[in-house]
């Protein structure tokens, strides 16, 4: 297969490169769901199937589906793919990577002269990055959930693209497609179809990169639990003439709060646990606060991301028990709001022994990465397909132009797909 | 004496009653600096001068002057007072309560028949609010340090009236008054006339409420140290993909250092040291922050108040130790900036003794009780007259509306100072 590679990885330079052409924005690329540029994305992405023999397709949600007849076509087979939209001024690689690399994959089968046992479907998934261009409550990731017939309905009215004001359905509408479809709650894929999701990405944080690895093997796509709008209320006092045990002093008993919540979630990590604490906003009223002034009242935002559901919760009750002691003791309020829970997405064992087999046999060094970020396949797992996702090294982060992939690491995790792709079992 | 007070009571009444009609603003009372109201006030009390046959003065600054002659009119005596003006809707006591008692403590004395071995004089001060009025770098207390001739002439140009925009110098200059006296720093008062400072001030803390006592002794004023404009630097990643590692986070090593601090502030007090603790200002950066980043940026103010300088500059070393360390470990880093120092002023031991023996005598219940806010007092003993003060009970705090100062506590503290002001040594 390596020597295959060459050719294929032509095509999928050229699908890069054409793509960021038609969707650069002067910073980086701009591909928001529904707008033109995800549909000229998408449109550059079809024009393959011609050359790849490919059938194509696309649902009334817009997401596109290339596929690779198998030898057996009632057979379950592949799906690959992830999304063909970016965040504002993003990076090329950022979900078009994992489209590309299926395209790049099946291109490097037809080279080998393989035909797969079952059909290969690549999926261009629309909308993932809503969470980046439209307000309001929501999940984010509309294509691939209304796709497996898992999207409240209400979140097409709900999410609001800050900058029309107008709502997801609205777009979604005018792109052409058909939103009042969701309200059935009935998948478009027939997920009797597949044998399970593969996804290529571009990892998001810089573990490979320090580690020097090309590859990763993702264990588990982390759930997370946030209450986004936390408040210790209090006292604003003379910070010169209010003694400390008259005082409500808001700011000592959040750091208190946060110190301990960090120490707890040292304690899970050095047990093993997965988890990651983010304290994303911590903020006094700039309209009341002074150097002056004991502060009363400090807002503040606490996230948890885990593989484990039982260490989210555990981190929950924490929180809950501790805010109560510590308002007690420094005469305060904290009122936490609702924490919103997001399940986890355990990677599937048996696709995971497969990849890291494969890479094995490839020479392909690679590691057990979890993925802090969501992506479609956490949606796919939520609708009961299993799903395996390779991550692919990159530095400067992702959601910003500055991301780096480089194409021989893209290389890489393109063998590690094809080659999953074409194993008989 | 204490039955001599009823009628002098009535003068203070009086005077507390046309001072606040006459500068009432609707909320409060507003009596800014320089302005027409703080000259109204002011032009009150000097209409007192002549029923109680005292002489008036009032220097280049605008600070007023009446005086009792005493028996000996060479012998050092007695000065004592507070400041006319408040802050934006303030209280009326705060400030004036101070000068009143020193018109009502020499009605009194008038009454009783009784001619002091000195002369007594009770200095009305202009400006010691201007910190509530003013921006730009300067530290308040104009009226007092430019009689006092410790006023830094540049702090006349670089504190900039809020609603104006014009320095303090114009409207010193607009009152009448003749700030360019300021730039020869001369003293305007000769300290060597006078005895010491006495300062009868309502307590802006809730101690002497909380203990049920109607007037305290006070030990000395803390002096501060504040750090105005602290940053923590990190880096914005990702709170989902990027490891805690791997992580700048700000905010948890900012809250590592404040709750550190607040360990060490409260092992200083469990010590007998005298110390207050307050970060009244903690945010990150509204335009950068989200739930979902690291926080990669975070901004600060520490003050720590005292009577003691050396517990002051106990606290600024473990801040610079400890934030030294901690960025280390962290991956962050940390600018302090500069701490301004204030040094406490130690009311004389001696004044003190004869205020407690003073009480005693008078049955007066009084504690100890040390300023947590900044006087008119501190000037005068870093001008080198040593002084103290006496605090009268006070509800709701200071600098707001409903400041609530029980004319019978007045009584009390008056009834005190009359007796320091009497008492022959």
């Amino acid at each position: 297969m390596s020597h295959a590679m060459s050719p294929a990885m032509g095509i999928a330079r050229n699908l890069f490169d054409a793509i960021r052409t038609a969707t650069d924005d002067g910073v980086g690329v701009s591909r928001a769901p529904y707008s033109e540029a995800e549909q000229r994305a998408s449109d550059l992405l079809q024009g393959c199937a011609g050359s790849l023999r490919l059938e194509s397709s696309v649902d009334v949600f817009g997401n596109l589906y290339l596929t690779l007849p198998g030898r057996d076509r009632a057979r379950p087979g592949w799906i690959t793919g992830s999304h063909i939209d970016s965040v504002p001024s993003g990076g090329n690689f950022d979900g078009l990577a994992g489209v590309i690399a299926g395209i790049t994959a099946i291109a490097a089968l037809r080279e080998a002269g393989v035909t797969p046992s079952a059909d290969i479907t690549v999926m261009g998934v629309r909308a993932e990055e809503a969470s980046a261009w439209y307000a309001g409550a929501h999940g984010g990731h509309f294509g691939s959930r209304a796709a497996l017939g898992i999207l409240p309905p209400e979140e097409l009215d709900s999410a609001i693209n800050s900058r029309t004001g107008r709502s997801m359905r609205a777009h979604m509408a005018e792109a052409g497609f058909q939103p009042d479809r969701v309200a059935l709650g009935q998948p478009v894929l027939d997920l009797a179809r597949y044998r399970g999701w593969l996804e290529l990405h571009i990892e998001q944080g810089p573990v490979l990169e320090r580690t020097g690895l090309p590859v990763g093997v993702v264990t588990a796509i982390r759930g997370s639990a946030r209450a986004r709008s936390c408040r210790c209320t209090g006292a604003y006092t003379h910070s010169g003439a209010v003694p400390h045990e008259y005082r409500s002093d808001t700011v000592l008993a959040t750091v208190e709060l946060l110190h301990l919540l960090e120490q707890e979630a040292e304690r899970l990590r050095s047990a093993g646990g997965d988890l990651t604490f983010t304290v994303g906003k911590l903020f006094t009223d700039a309209a009341l606060h002074s150097i002056t002034k004991v502060p009363g009242q400090i807002d503040f935002c606490l996230e948890y991301r885990s593989q484990t559901r039982a260490v989210l919760d555990r981190m929950i009750e924490c929180a809950r028990v501790e805010s109560l002691r510590i308002a007690g003791e420094r005469r305060v309020s904290f009122d936490l709001g609702r924490f919103s829970p997001q399940d986890p997405a355990t990677m599937d064992s048996e696709f995971r022994s497969m990849l890291s087999r494969g890479a094995a046999e490839l020479g392909i060094p690679v590691m057990d990465i979890p993925s802090g970020a969501g992506h479609d396949a956490q949606d796919f797992v939520h609708a009961g397909l299993p799903a395996a996702m390779i991550f692919v090294r990159n530095a400067n982060g992702s959601h910003n132009a500055q991301e780096a992939m480089d194409y021989g690491d893209f290389a890489e995790g393109t063998r590690l797909l094809a080659w999953m792709m074409a194993a008989e079992d």
